[in-house]
């Protein structure tokens, strides 16, 4: 016999208590404290518990931040429901094939989502249940508030430390993007190691700047939340109004990823604003921008290495630290280097970074066979090629070629995806998609395109369709055409070629 | 498949990565860096290996605080093995008792225990292993050392989360001690809270006073270890001895029962030294001991309520944010008070401490019936009662009475086993034991014993018998006559009656 079973929801009635009175959530100027809290959770699980959805079904979320976002993550936690949040910058394409690998019970969207799903809620008759955030809704959607029934309490289901709290959308490898399943044993020990790596408690005001379907946003917002602190959600990231609600509420934390950072300072300036209580940006940046915000503030930039299926860092470090480098395994961490063979590989050689402990996801939802791979050896295999110093310091080095990923404003996007869209175009004999740095977004597409002489296509008739099939921060800012692209002896476009005659010159 | 294996051997490799130069533990003046405690512990499992002790089976340790003992633990941690230490201030017979129950593999002892075990290394036979800490051993024994196998490595064992690490011994409840299972996730989750909770980080030097045998020790030794900080080992507390050691090592943190920190305290006095560095002492202590500390040092007194089934604290303050309240429940613990029906009660109204979550201990070693009612409804059963205020803090009131427990100096003493031994006496028809307030140690034990006028027993008698049975820390220090206790309708003895009686007038 266990006692272990502690839930996201075990934190929330935790806090109830512990924290009653204290500042959950601020959302549009309202405050909702920890008490409050739980009783709207309580409200909504309710409600779902009454629409007779129970544990293990998905409930898919379309939509920007909202405070009932986190009301419904908690909602899930009690049921045992899986939150499947789907990005919203996801083409209507790309949104259908995520909702068929989730199969969901339930979809909840907002305003700003309704275009994506169109005809949906009368035509996809396999999701039985289509709500929209807020008091009103669409036609052929109800509101969310209407499921909330408050007083009323929906018993807890049984919920064990290693069942699946959300799935996070990742590679779209296969097209259809893959989800990590994160159970509430990762969410939770992601939650106590922030805490004490970054010294996060109840006084912490963390401005949820980034969507919270992204890890980097769901990790610091449930550790702020599971530390007692206050989140303020915005809606969506608006560089000025972040510097007003930094101000206005104290606010010490905020994640990052280009161009979050370098429009709140380029924000900051306009205000007059010295951001004087914030305390710790978390993320990934450019030395450059993370040098005029240790000038700027007093706040100090913490970067390391981490990704979804890892419940966000398992290397982590004061940028300041060790500049350059991805800082150190944190605590709840393994880590090894290994080469293509497995073998670990000695300081210094990069290798394929592998990781194993409590904060390593529980697989891809739904993909057995995948999991097998990934898994082998009982490590995670990450994709992501590294080294370590003599000091312990990792330092990342790339993607493995064949995970080959470009982060556009802390984005995913698989060449493998974008160059499938291209080679639809009439006359396209090849294509290599690669990422080339970019001051303002970290990095940028660029597309390399085979096609005969007088091809009559151009640039920006690529750009649009790739823009017409998948969301549009896949497209290419570049468009360059060969005609005939390096390959190997196979026959294969080769990809380092190509990065090298191509990549440099951007 | 999952990849969440995570150990406290994992923990050790991975701070022989990430702070390998530093230094793990300070022993009678050697240092040893986390790169050489993680040689040690190869080195000694290997030998351990060699043995053919393997996964499952258990090692006992008597003895007092070596460098060894935490060697010990590591390659334990790597092959699966499972730690059982003894108090060393047992009885003879009492350490027989633990063995049955334990049924190790192997024993190891040191100089000081050597008249506990007498001739055990030749007559039980069905220990086959006796070993002695160190590079010399009684007859009989092996020296420890001979065990070190140094560059060999075994392979380590597959270790699972929820895996047992160790056994920490508890209530002597049917005579023979309940041993709380401690597993890997135990530790680690209890690890992580305390560097979150407390700021425990590399910069950490950890006096370990108190016997690595209990709780209390091991608990915050192994939190320091996890964070990459110093432990400096004692052999056994002496006062003058820490403060030298606190001072010369910079030591920031000290376990403390009654009487260490008052003796820590004066001895401080007595070397005119502030203990500059000294930053958190935690345990249990009588308020006027803590003013002192506080008016004294720049450290802070740190409390709760925990236990060994807990792995250490599930509610804990700094002393002065609710002077008198055993603190708020911790970030990983779930706390419901409850009446002797289950039913939770509601603020202010005392009930029995029940826990739940990653804190709680997977149950008392091979005896599934106590775990089957310790955990009934899903909740460890503590045995104490509480209740908690408005602000959520935890107010500690009593053990219920079935689980009466005194606490002299930090030690479990139970009435009903020394109870048992004091009837053993001629002419004894009754007997009640209990604890009465002690500036010094905490609690005293008090024995108020019923016999027919004319006995001829003496207070002297009783208090020489007791401590020939079993461990001399559970005499009585006070003994009263009565010719009819106080006894229920039932015809049992009315320990509250008793305490009524004889309970204040100490």
């Amino acid at each position: 016999m266990k006692v272990s079973g502690f839930t996201v929801y075990d934190v929330l009635l935790r806090n109830a208590l512990v924290h009653a009175e204290r500042t959950a959530l601020v959302y549009e100027g309202e405050r909702l404290t920890y008490r409050g809290l739980l009783a709207r959770v309580d409200a909504l699980a309710a409600g779902l518990a009454a629409l007779g959805i129970g544990k293990g079904e998905r409930i898919c979320v379309l939509a920007q931040n909202h405070a009932a976002y986190l009301e419904l993550y908690g909602a899930c936690a009690k049921l045992g429901l899986i939150a499947y949040p789907i990005n919203w910058r996801l083409s209507p394409e790309e949104v259908g094939r995520v909702l068929e690998r989730a199969r969901p019970s339930m979809m909840v969207v907002d305003a700003s989502s309704l275009p994506q799903i169109g005809d949906w809620p009368a035509t996809r008759g396999e999701i039985p249940h289509w709500y929209q955030f807020g008091s009103e809704a669409a036609p052929g959607l109800k509101p969310c508030e209407t499921l909330y029934r408050p007083g009323d309490t929906a018993a807890p289901a049984e919920v064990a430390d290693d069942d699946p709290f959300c799935v996070i959308s990742t590679a779209a490898v296969e097209l259809i993007p893959r989800g990590a399943v994160l159970t509430h044993a990762n969410v939770i020990a992601s939650n106590v190691q922030t805490m004490a790596l970054m010294g996060i408690g109840a006084q912490d005001v963390n401005i949820v700047a980034l969507p919270l379907f992204h890890i980097a946003a769901l990790g610091v917002t449930m550790a702020v939340l599971h530390a007692g602190g206050c989140n303020v959600v915005m809606t969506r990231y608006d560089p000025a109004e972040a510097v007003r609600l930094i101000d206005a509420h104290g606010g010490t934390h905020i994640s990052d990823f280009p161009p979050v950072l370098l429009n709140l300072l380029n924000a900051a300036d306009e205000a007059g604003s010295r951001l004087a209580s914030l305390h710790i940006v978390s993320g990934l940046e450019s030395p450059d921008t993370i040098a005029r915000l240790h000038q700027a503030t007093g706040a100090r930039f913490w970067t390391g290495f981490g990704q979804s299926e890892t419940t966000g860092f398992v290397t982590l470090q004061p940028f300041q630290e060790r500049p350059g480098a991805a800082g150190r395994v944190t605590p709840l961490a393994r880590i090894r280097l290994v080469d293509d063979a497995e073998r670990e590989v000695p300081v210094g050689t990069p290798g394929e970074i592998c990781v194993r402990g409590p904060l390593v996801f529980a697989g891809y939802y739904d993909q057995p066979e995948v999991n097998a791979v990934t898994f082998r050896g009982g490590w995670h295999h990450t994709g992501d090629v590294g080294r370590f110093d003599a000091d312990g310091y990792l330092h990342y080095v790339k993607r493995k070629p064949e995970k080959e990923l470009i982060k556009p404003g802390g984005e995913n996007v698989y060449p493998a995806e974008v160059e499938t869209v291209i080679l639809e175009l009439a006359g396209v004999t090849g294509v290599s998609v690669i990422g080339v740095p970019d001051p303002q977004w970290g990095e940028a597409i660029l597309a390399v395109v085979e096609a005969p002489a007088g091809h009559g296509l151009s640039a920006q008739d690529v750009i649009d369709h790739v823009g017409s099939r998948i969301a549009r921060f896949k497209r290419p800012r570049t468009v360059h055409f060969s005609e005939a692209l390096p390959r190997t002896d196979t026959g294969e476009v080769d990809r380092e070629a190509v990065k090298e005659l191509w990549g440099k010159a951007e």
